[in-house]
């Protein structure tokens, strides 16, 4: 355990999307600043946190200029340049730290590190070339999924094979980018767990919620989700155990399929996660909060669940929508304050809480 | 009803004090921005505002700047010098509007604009002088209280009068500023209605909150008060009735008496209110996002309460126990980010949910 920030400490926060935005937000609840870094202009952090850098993560004086004025950093997303992060880890402490980027940056290492911990997922195969693809096909069968090793999200990076005549296709999709070959998944239903660690080690879960996709982005989770005792204890225990084999500091979503054979893990993202956006209404310590408490060395909050919630992600257009938003009964709005309005873009989202 | 405010619209927020802190991040979570008028350096509601204006408010020059920035005016304190107003209301709106303030600002004209409203108050005269001084306390009686009508907050400007012979030193302290000498009431307990009044005349007010200060200052507020169904119902319609005859727009505090012959107005307050902080935790639409909501024109939110809520200050070395808060069951705890501990300084806030 290392020592606690002090009041007025500096959160350093890689990526000023609507992650950091609530992180920032979160920081200065518990009496911390938080210092953006940020390629992009006018980043949603910007309004809320106490400090923005606009540099690229190739710009190694704003990294070093950056690294001074914090205590600690974190990030709003995996996919950071490793040179940046090797001029920075000398620096200041970075949390989550190296290893848990380092395995979810890349699908293949990620897949390879839950097996070796025992735990289940989709069959996959390493793909570097049209043989490498058609023999795994073979192992694997259609219909599977060609996904980039690195840089996806939201379904981004990613090719349906539904017969093996769709291989050289999707293979040029990924305009030679190392890729993995995923077999399709017979599962029931989505859930993710959002788990903690802090720096003492102690681990905190919420309670799991169930996702629903669409074309790729996530569209609403629901808290609780559709699991019996058994399997709510499996998911979090399962998450306790990555986050303690990559001596994880912070919080972390995992998704996890629902099979009659068991639970599968889909992915791990080292960061707060949209699946959990739920907790800012449904509990009194939310995950933003939790993550700053962990990467701040404070102990971790009481995140138990106290509502029912459902989280609906206002995406594009859906902000058209506001006008109704606004009167629903308990229901909590939360919008990001991006400039433009795009197709495909998460603008907000509503927490519709529902009391026993 | 005017339009309501776009998105990205700019809050302007006269003080950057906690409560400019907290309005800031309420703005920020619908999707608003908020730029603040300061003169002090490093103030609390920096940290989170998108933009921040250190001048005094006799500075013309960044009143315009500031009012040309901005899509509306509002504020976290109700003495802003009378020029700057008048400067500013010919630039923007200011919610809630000048009636209001020019009533609260004199605890003489807000007594008498009460009591003209047919509500109950303590019993006050206007005190120029030694002379009606000795005339008052002969009709109002000691014990009494002495008041400076302008300036006075956490128990500030004030004198107690036990016997007649108190009058000349509680005179001199009022340091020839006009007064106003209050009787005591004989009260069971105080409470707070916190209520808030949209562009569309609508009202909503949060439940009523028991109060108990020491030494002046607040130190906790609970709900739901010790109240029996008539004067819960009493004390919201009062506040409403207050509300409508200003043509008010925001969140106001409105303190009352609870005494045996019924509800007595202790004062009012144009603004958030200190007393209010419980519904962060309480409600699902705090008082905060509340007062955002009414000044940027939207419809009011729905501020029903979900739990019983303790809330206590943390005034000055109350910040030593934050090592025991953090770890409390369902307790959230809100710091201000105040550089400076100083005795009787409110450094932050904590809010225990009791769920039932």
């Amino acid at each position: 355990m290392t020592d606690p920030l002090p009041q007025g400490a500096v959160i350093g926060i890689l990526g000023g999307g609507q992650l950091g935005r609530m992180l920032s937000v979160a920081a200065s609840r518990l009496g911390l600043r938080s210092h953006i870094f940020e390629p992009g202009a006018n980043p949603p952090a910007g309004h809320v946190a106490d400090r923005v850098t606009t540099a690229s993560y190739e710009d190694e004086t704003a990294l070093r200029a950056f690294a001074a004025s914090v205590d600690v950093i974190t990030y709003e997303f995996e996919n950071i340049p490793t040179s940046a992060l090797d001029l920075l880890q000398d620096l200041r402490p970075i949390r989550p730290g190296r290893e848990a980027l380092r395995t979810s940056q890349d699908r293949l290492t990620e897949k390879t590190f839950l097996t070796d911990l025992g735990l289940s997922t989709a069959p996959f195969a390493d793909i570097t070339d049209a043989e490498s693809l058609t023999r795994a096909l073979k192992i694997i069968g259609a219909p599977a999924i060609l996904k980039t090793r690195r840089f996806g999200y939201d379904g981004k990076g990613q090719a349906r094979i539904m017969t093996p005549e769709d291989a050289p296709a999707a293979l040029a999709d990924m305009q030679g980018a190392p890729a993995i070959l995923e077999g399709f998944v017979d599962f029931t239903h989505e859930i993710s767990v959002i788990a903690a660690r802090g720096t003492n080690g102690e681990v905190s879960c919420y309670d799991p919620g169930e996702n629903v996709h669409r074309e790729g982005i996530l569209r609403t989770t629901t808290v609780p989700a559709n699991l019996g005792p058994k399997q709510r204890q499996d998911a979090v225990l399962l998450a306790g155990r990555i986050l303690n084999a990559l001596d994880y500091i912070g919080v972390m979503g995992v998704e996890l399929f629902c099979t009659p054979d068991g639970l599968l893990v889909n992915e791990i993202a080292p960061r707060v996660h949209n699946s959990g956006h739920w907790t800012q209404n449904g509990c009194t310590i939310d995950q933003f909060e939790q993550h700053i408490r962990a990467v701040a060395g404070w102990p971790l909050g009481d995140g138990s669940r106290h509502a029912d919630v459902q989280m609906e992600n206002l995406i594009g257009d859906d902000l058209s929508r506001l006008p109704d938003l606004l009167t629903e009964p308990d229901t909590a709005l939360h919008l990001y304050g991006k400039a433009e309005v795009k197709a495909g873009r998460k603008m907000g989202h509503v927490n519709r809480v529902v009391r026993g």
